[in-house]
């Protein structure tokens, strides 16, 4: 993890705990178990308590918090799910851990326009349940049942982003609560616009440093008419990605196309019994038109055939490939369980697709040197892949090597003219790596930004970039 | 167009000709005639003259120009094609124009990564010209010949974005000159990052206002193994839109599906003698496989002739095609030259698809109210469409007239909830409007982002909000 030097603790000024006690009653909370709960990271990252928990339920709680924060010069950090993997909810300088899950309205879908406005609180899941009868969905999946005013913040993005596109696509417009506590809307339901600066990608993946989103105005996506899925093994690494490259040289328009390298898939048979080959695998899902599908299916048959691919396995029923998927979102926790009692660190960087088998099997190979186990699993049909370690608590040289082979695969992909992180974002953890990638005049403009929007560093401070 | 009290006049401080003069010699023009053409407004918009006009031939030169104009407070309007449609190249501080189009080098294409890095000045006919023989092609076409610099700095979009996006989806990253004399590189090359704030997206449309683009990293596309053109009359303007509405939600991926009404149809017969029956029309087309292609076109006959449609005109060969949408993409000059001498005024909004044929068919309405020459034309498929007026430069309350019915047009268009405009921008014309659209405290938080990025308000002053 890269030495960040965190913002020393802010004490509560007087009086701010009772302020808060007064406009907030129950909704504010200052108990151990609930800080403990709000100040735990999802990854590597040891636990930093907030001050206090506020439950907000609606835009005008945010909005009070906020004024009642910045009279007092008191942090805030935003809390949805809590499932972002750089520390992203750490509260490094103390203060307000605001806890948004309350506010998990779906406000209205418009189904003939393909649309509709969330508050950030709901999960994807709960929000494609809540869709289930319209014909429509929410595509972007990042694995965790995460919020979907998380995934704005992070920029997330995840299996079908190769078909539909991360967070900064997905989004038409924002509710964001401003750190002088001004409520501002940064877009309409329009499907595009030229109307001013683009405010709404600014926030989507400022990571809760520059505003709290309190709204997000979606597109949605009619269900396919056919989905197929499949999962198909691999003589090697290489292969498997070649097939990757070879399929968007094709144009063909897969909706998911997901890498699993052998350990993953031990991993998963562990976790989830689905009984598959220890190879290399690609995990396939097709949408689209009865023909359209078909036609996609022969060609990426073909092209695996051609690269050492072996047999398809199909899950025909909505069913089973629910259950593969889900196998898929839990590769996280599945890696690390490969030793008990194991901390997990994930990271991510993405390439361009034609260093994007070079890449892993050079990752590949960083990992077998190490004795620390570790899988890779991807987005492969962005250029995106991930390495998840199983680090041992107890033996504290473990988490040195692993911030050495993650220091190694991000300047990897670097030196491929890749980014050093494609969805899990800099947080705590990448913050140098940032700077590697774009140079310090560039993280200086974002500073800016930052001082601009919000001058006295209550959002998210220590985030992104030290200030 | 709205009344906004443009800055003072800047004249040059002493010293300061020479000093252009002595970095730039003869690519530091100030005659006249120059001056003029870079002063000039494709639009209704008078003319306005810079002090001088620099030809910048690389970063280096803009760097020097930016900092030698810090130093001494005078503006730069960046400058390439000159076809934006809202006012932007107008250099109302007076200043310098900086005119990139001799930065016009392809600088690398990655075949097999889809991508292209070139300079600001190149023309998107150009690259693609330049693209030829490697099998991809950028997608993105507004109608005129533009630079890509100008693309990127207006948030271009066009014909082709239903299918492939706008300039905000095509590109991958950015090199910017700041008003401190930063070259800066907002993104590499792959296809996705959660690497910070997204200062890529933050430039794209922000006009010349933030930064000056000097380098445009781009996705490309395979050029589709199958395409399809083809125009159909329909007996209303209500029926043409349906047919869209209802495509869209039949999920068909169409490349192209425009909007002209009668009016424009008599005049691009005028101009390109097509022999199109003088009936809403609308021009598709149809990128795919074979397969998919035939497909596509079968649910489209089928949903135009429910509609109203006439019979499919086809344009088979590329010939043809060429033909077709060369006379789309000069319907905003056919539709000027309506009156002989008369001057062009095009406005542009979007708005849900659930509204579109309510939008269109009010605002065709009160068109036909008027005494001066209108015509619709759009990008249905995303909801957008332009008014173009042929005014008689001679009857001063003509141009009265259409601003009200432009403000007429864009409050339609705002109740609707859509935007007051898809893909014009702000620039001088619409900034009361963008107001409207998002609040006074959304345009507050532009201006702080203006005010820290350039705090001397250098770049192109004036433009999308006052200072």
């Amino acid at each position: 993890m890269d030495q960040i030097a965190s913002p020393a603790p802010r004490p509560f000024p007087a009086g701010f705990a009772d302020a808060l006690a007064a406009r907030f009653g129950p909704a504010c909370q200052m108990g151990e178990a609930v800080r403990a709960q709000h100040g735990a990271s999802e990854s590597h990252f040891p636990t930093v308590l907030p001050d206090a928990v506020v439950f907000a339920a609606s835009t005008a709680d945010v909005v009070d918090c906020v004024n009642l924060c910045r009279e007092a010069g008191v942090a805030i950090v935003p809390y949805g799910a809590g499932t972002s993997l750089e520390g992203h909810t750490l509260p490094l300088a103390g203060g307000i851990s605001l806890d948004l899950t309350r506010m998990d309205a779906v406000v209205e879908v418009n189904q003939t326009d393909f649309d509709c406005t969330v508050q950030p609180g709901i999960r994807r899941e709960a929000l494609n349940a809540h869709l289930r009868d319209t014909g429509l969905f929410f595509p972007i999946d990042p694995g965790a049942n995460a919020t979907i005013g998380g995934m704005a913040a992070t920029r997330a993005s995840g299996t079908n982003a190769v078909r539909y596109g991360t967070m900064r696509e997905a989004v038409l417009g924002l509710e964001v609560v401003t750190s002088q506590g001004k409520v501002i809307r940064t877009g309409r339901r329009a499907r595009k616009s030229a109307a001013g600066y683009d405010l709404t990608r600014l926030y989507i993946g400022s990571e809760g440093t520059l505003g709290i989103i309190t709204g997000i105005t979606l597109r949605l996506h009619p269900v396919p008419e056919a989905i197929m899925a499949a999962t198909c093994p691999f003589d090697s690494l290489e292969g498997a990605v070649e097939t990757v490259v070879q399929a968007f040289h094709c144009g063909v328009p897969m909706a998911r196309i997901e890498l699993l390298d052998a350990m993953q898939v031990r991993a998963v048979n562990l976790r989830a019994k689905l009984g598959l080959t220890e190879a290399p695998t690609l995990f396939f899902e097709f949408h689209g038109s009865p023909h359209g599908v078909a036609e996609q299916v022969e060609t990426v048959k073909a092209l695996a055939a051609s690269n050492g691919g072996g047999d398809f396995q199909w899950s025909p029923r909505a069913e089973d490939r629910t259950r593969l998927w889900r196998a898929r979102h839990e590769a996280y926790y599945a890696a690390v369980a490969l030793r008990p009692n194991a901390i997990g660190w994930t990271s991510d960087v993405c390439v361009p697709m034609s260093r994007l088998a070079q890449c892993i099997v050079e990752t590949r190979a960083d990992l077998d040197r190490s004795i620390v186990p570790a899988t890779i699993v991807g987005h492969v049909g962005d250029g995106n892949f991930h390495a998840i370690f199983s680090i041992d608590p107890t033996a504290p040289h473990e988490m040195d090597e692993v911030a050495e082979i993650n220091r190694r695969m991000v300047a990897r992909a670097l030196a491929m003219d890749g980014t050093c992180t494609g969805e899990h974002g800099i947080g705590i953890g990448k913050q140098t790596m940032l700077v590697d990638e774009l140079g310090e005049d560039a993280v200086d403009v974002m500073r800016a930004l930052k001082q601009a929007l919000d001058p006295q560093n209550l959002f998210n401070p220590g985030k992104i970039f030290s200030a």
